[in-house]
Parts: structure tokens; sequence; C-alpha cells
């Protein structure tokens, strides 16, 4: 039996309430100048206050040297093993951009690429096309028939876009067309399991045509197709944990996730700034009781690796943060997916400061919300898979195991 | 292969001796008053000495969030994983009333309870009835035969007692009658594993006749079964650690869950004291190179939400420890099985205070026994399966794994 099995067998509907706050790449590296990280640096009364009165740690997204995407990061916050419950690279993209998924569907992740006239692949991403000349060519693309199916083809950004196959009996294992690298030609589709044999061939069908159309297009004159996937089912938070979850985030990536998992996704802007997020939170307090507030900018400010932009970030979501603790939630959690340290301007395997507020959560020695102090509060080094269990029991809605 | 198993192989007999010493519940929360917990509130010189000269830590008996009932929480700290070493709740309740199970034996969990005119259930528990009531009503169902056997009844507390079905191929196989709510009828009862039928024919029956026995013995008109199960055969602490293991325990559950695991329980009253508990280890020091010492009181004095009472016990309890550890065994232990917070009323998921004293143990800086130094000893957070291996190796009972 695993985690989440059991978690469910002990799980009791009960009124207190749990919000978790995740400040998306929160953890980073001390700046050479001064010895001190983004958080380090940042003032943070409130989120000190929550440490001094909760207890601390630092969670591991995978596991010790594992540098976690998002996907598998936030996967891991909610309690779902992310090496158990995966997400194809296509479904991925789709979420990312809000695209309506529909039962049955095939999605990949394309790029377009530059091939010289043996066909071998000379640039991956075709010099990084504009998004209005990746919208430009999805629309062409869009035009192909194969058989009788019409592939959608949706633009992402840049030289990434999405193919959704939508039909009767598709089947997702289908090889992936992009090498990974220059210098070879695409490789040719294959099937995986013998279920799929139609699809391959679909999908042989439509990078030919693919091919044709784009030509003249130069850079962009060819396409690479990975992550062949379909939406997953995964069990949702309301049957494990019994809650009912919202979830508060501005990026299409995060609200198709949380929409994975069951939570209810509440309306705001693409642009909503932190405070209004929280207002969000605060708005519909009273119809759940569990919510996840997601802030992005923290991680594009160290994906920039701009380490005073992160500061800020951080400083705005302490100062917005008396929103939330004013309501007086049961258990108030805020801690990062992963680390994205300004320093490395990327995602890392460091990990990533914890805190937990509760009446009955046993408070520690710590008085800072701090990657140093973290390191010494009693939660020690805890698995992200930790955090959904700790949070329900500090809510009081786990009963016991076994007599 | 598990834990279990790799430890098998590296163990080696030896005359080192350990004494593990259990209070039961032993983890708290802070008075609001003082900000302590009970152990914290405590004087103890005697644990603080241990702590001073040994390792600390706090355990975790299932995890992060995991509230264990006692069953599982002392399986594990002998070493044996709760999720993979289960005992099913029939058997438990024999073991709480030392009730001589023997081979073969399928016992159940009975309530009491009260169903209306149409037979659904009104009162799970039968208004609690008084133990007088219980063994009287026990004894009338003892007289029930179904074909030709005669299952042995067993008051055990208020509502609750003991069935134990005894003949030639019997198999625990059954479902449970009892639903676990009420504004509904008992379940019928099913075969889970078709080895099980004849058995299901007979506990249906004996339902059937036990109605008719009870039926002016309102409130308790009715019976609800459950955890149908079979002594299970546990490999034994002597063969898997090469000891000769023995128990002092006053409570029938914990003297039943040791013998289990193949320790001699040793002889010992009821109403002993902690003292006396540690004059029985004393007495039989030579005869043994494992002592498992369980005190019961301040897993009690949590559970009546008496904060000073548990404060007493773990004070009676440090009062008594010069008896063993003059006896200089090369290791002791002292922990507690899981949290019992006067403040909760009740097991908690919060992980546990430990230490460990012996000549080879690396001190670390900690130099009192409680929850907030125990977090920062040199253990950090250790899941209780690691204590065994832990204790052995202090005891250099074990040998080099791999060249």
């Amino acid at each position: 039996m695993n985690e989440l099995e059991q978690i469910e067998r002990i799980a009791v509907r009960s009124p207190s309430k749990i919000a978790l706050v995740v400040i998306d790449g929160l953890g980073g590296l001390p700046h050479p100048d001064t010895g001190k990280t983004e958080l380090e640096t940042a003032k943070t009364p409130n989120l000190d206050f929550l440490a001094r009165n909760g207890i601390s740690g630092l969670i591991e997204p995978l596991g010790p040297g594992l540098t976690p995407g998002s996907g598998p990061a936030h996967l891991a916050l909610f309690g779902y093993d992310p090496f158990r419950f995966t997400i194809g690279r296509g479904i991925l993209e789709a979420l990312g951009i809000d695209f309506p998924l529909q039962e049955g569907d095939v999605a990949a992740r394309g790029n377009f690429c530059t091939v010289n006239d043996a066909g071998v692949i000379v640039d991956r991403r075709a010099g990084r096309i504009s998004d209005d000349e990746c919208a430009r060519l999805c629309q062409l693309l869009g035009h192909i028939k194969v058989d009788n199916l019409q592939p959608l083809v949706r633009p992402v950004r840049g030289h990434r876009f999405l193919v959704v196959l939508r039909g009767h009996d598709l089947h997702p294992d289908v090889s992936d067309s992009d090498p990974n690298q220059i210098g070879v030609k695409p490789n040719q589709i294959v099937v995986l399991s013998p279920e799929a044999e139609s699809t391959a061939a679909l999908v042989r069908e439509w990078v030919n045509k693919a091919r044709n159309v784009l030509v003249n297009s130069y850079p962009a004159n060819m396409v690479l197709l990975r992550g062949f996937s379909r939406h997953p089912h995964f069990v949702s938070m309301s049957e494990v944990y019994k809650l009912k979850p919202a979830a508060i985030a501005t990026y299409p990536m995060y609200r198709g996730l949380a929409k994975l998992l069951g939570m209810d996704v509440l309306d705001i802007g693409k642009q909503s700034s932190i405070e209004e997020e929280f207002d969000v939170l605060a708005k519909h307090y009273a119809d759940y009781d569990f919510f996840f507030l997601h802030i992005k900018q923290a991680d594009a400010a160290g994906e920039d690796g701009n380490f005073q932009e992160k500061v800020r970030v951080i400083e705005e979501v302490d100062a917005a943060l008396p929103r939330l603790t004013d309501l007086q939630p049961e258990v108030t959690v805020v801690t990062g997916d992963h680390s994205t340290p300004a320093l490395l301007k990327a995602h890392s395997w460091h990990p990533v400061p914890f805190v937990l507020s509760s009446r009955w959560c046993r408070a520690d020695d710590v008085t800072e919300f701090s990657e140093r102090a973290c390191a010494r509060g009693s939660l020690g080094r805890l698995p992200a898979l930790a955090v959904m269990p700790l949070a329900l029991a500090n809510a009081l809605k786990l009963t016991k195991f076994g007599a």
C-alpha cells in the first residue's frame, strides 16, 4: 500500500482550514557580496512571525541532489509521488496554455526546427522564431488533414507549439521524433505498444505533410515532436484527503495541474498582483477548507538571475501575508516547490525553506524564515511528500492508524 | 530484501546487554501557561544525565503526520514494519485481556449495540453498558452453539467483548458486520476469500442466534463484529536479532505483543509500581540480554488530559532509573512509542523524544531530555524502525555489511 492510500484510509472531513502558500522557486543561494540568500536578504517580519510560532525545516522535492521541474515539484507538495504520478510533456504543454483537453485526446510538444537540404537538423529551435511567426506557422499546420482527422495545433511561445490528436482509438504509446541533438535527422516515429499502431501511422503522415507545408518557412522548415501523452486520471484531493480544495494561481500550468487534482480553480486575472491573489483567497474563504496559493514571480526572477527582484517579490508576499493570517486558518504553510537561485538562473536541487504554523504544531526554536534558520528547525530535512500528511494532522483531519 | 532480513544476516550473539525503556505516550505539547511540555516541566536529573552522555533525537513511529495506535507504534520500535506486520483487531483484543489463544483460533472484536424494531442500529455502543452487564451478557452468548462449535465469548470492558471461534478449517477472511455508523442495519457477513466459506456461514448463524438471545436485553439487544483475524506468526526477536529478550509490562496488550515477538514476559502484578517494574528487571538481569520495560501510566495520564499527572509519572520514571543504570547495561535507550499530549487527550502524530547512551554512541551536545533538546540532537528525526539497529550496533551486536 502506498502513502496516498494510507492517508485516504485515515482522513476525515472537518471544518478546519489549511492554507498552503507556494512561493515558486523560493530557495536560493548566498549573494557573493553579502553571504545572504534572497530570502535572507528580504525583510520578512510576517514570515518570521510564522516561523517563531511554527515548526520549520527544509523540504526535499524529489530527494537529495535532484532538481525537479514545476510539475513533479508541485505533485510532491500535494502528496502525489512524482515518480508514480507522471504527466506527459504534451499534456503539461496543454495545461500550460489552458488548452481545453477532451477525454481521449493525445497531445505532444512540438518544436519548430531547421533542417538542411539533406534533412539533417541544424537548429533544434529554428533560431528561436518570434511568437508571431510561431502563431502564423501553427495556423498553417492546423489545416493539415491526416486520414479523416485534423490535428489541432496551438502556438506556445517562440519555437514551441502543441499538437493535439482528437479522434477514436488514439493511443499515446508513440516514440518521439525529436532526437534531442543536432547533426542527425529527426527520428522515425515508431509504436511503443501495439495499440498505438494506427496513431503512429497518423503522426508519421502528419509530420510528412508538415514538412511540405513548411518547406519555404526557413528557418522554421521542420517540426520535432515529443512527449505523446494522454490526460492522466489521478485520484482527486477531495477523495484522498476529504478536502474541499481551491487553487489561486495566475499561470495556466499551475491552474491546469490544480484542476487535474480536483481543485476548484478560482477566477483571477493573468496579470493579477500578489495582493490580489490573497484577496481572492479571502473572498472565497468560507467556501473551501484547503487553499493552494501559488506565487510565480519569485521563480521568474530567479530564472532571470535577478537577485534583487526575487528579494522584492518575497517582501511583497510578506507584506500581503496578514490578509491570510488575519483569517486565522487552523494551519498555515509557507514554502516553495523547489529552489531557483538567482545565481544559477535555473531550478536547482537545494532543499526549500518550509514553515507550518498551527495551534498543535509544537513550535521549535526557529525565530526567522530563511534557509539557514530552517536547517535548524525541528522538522529537519523533510520529503515534500510529507507536507500534506503534516498539514492534515495539524488540522486534526487524520485519525489513528491501527489500534 | 527488507530491513529485518538485512539485520538478521549481520546480527551476532554477544554478552552485551540492551535496555529499552518505553514511556508510553511520552511526547507532549507545551502547556499554554508555561510554554513547556510535560517532559520539559518534569524534573529529570537522571534522564538529563543520559542525554548528556548519549545521543538524542526525535523518533517518527510511522512517519510525519501519522498518529499510531499502540500496536503499530510498538512493532515499529521493535523493528517490525507496522505496514507489513499487521495484527488484526480481534487478536489485539485477545492479547489485551490475556486470552490464551490457540493455533487456528479466529478472533473478532465485538460491540454490544442497540437496534430498533426494524433492526436499524441506533447506538453502536448500547449506551456504554457497565462491565458487569457486559460480563453477564457474554456468559449468555457463551452458550450459543453453531454446528458443533461453541464460540468462546469474553467480556473486555463496557460494550466491548471478544469472540473466539475454535475448531477445524476456520479462516479469518470474513467481512465485518459492524458498519461503523448508525442509522443502518448491521452488514451481512460475507467471505473475503473462498477458504472462509464455512467460517462465514458459522458466524452468520452465531449472529442470528445472538440476536435472539439478546432480544430482551435492551439497550444491548444486538452485536456488531469486526476484525476477524488469526494469531500472526512473526519471526521472533531471538531469531532476527540473536537476542534473549525479556519484557516487563503490566498491561496485558503489551505483554501479549511482547510474547508475539518471542520475548519472555516476566512475572509482575497488574498493579505494580514503576519502581517494582525496575526491580523485576534487576532481579532477572543475569538471565537476558535485551529488556523491554514498558510504562503505561504516562499515556493514561495524557489520555485523561491530566498534564500534572503525566509530569509526575515522568518524574517517577526518572527517580527509578538508577536501578537500571547502576547495572551498567552496554546500551540504555529511553523513548516513547508515540506522543500523547495532555492537551489533546489522545495519541498524536508528534515525534517522540529519544535518547541512547552507550560507550560507543559518539555523544552529541544535548544536555537535557526534552522535545526541544532532542530536536537539536545528532540523530535528528529518526524512523522508529531505526531504533533496534542502532541499539544493536551500540551493543556491538552487528557485524559489517559487505566485504
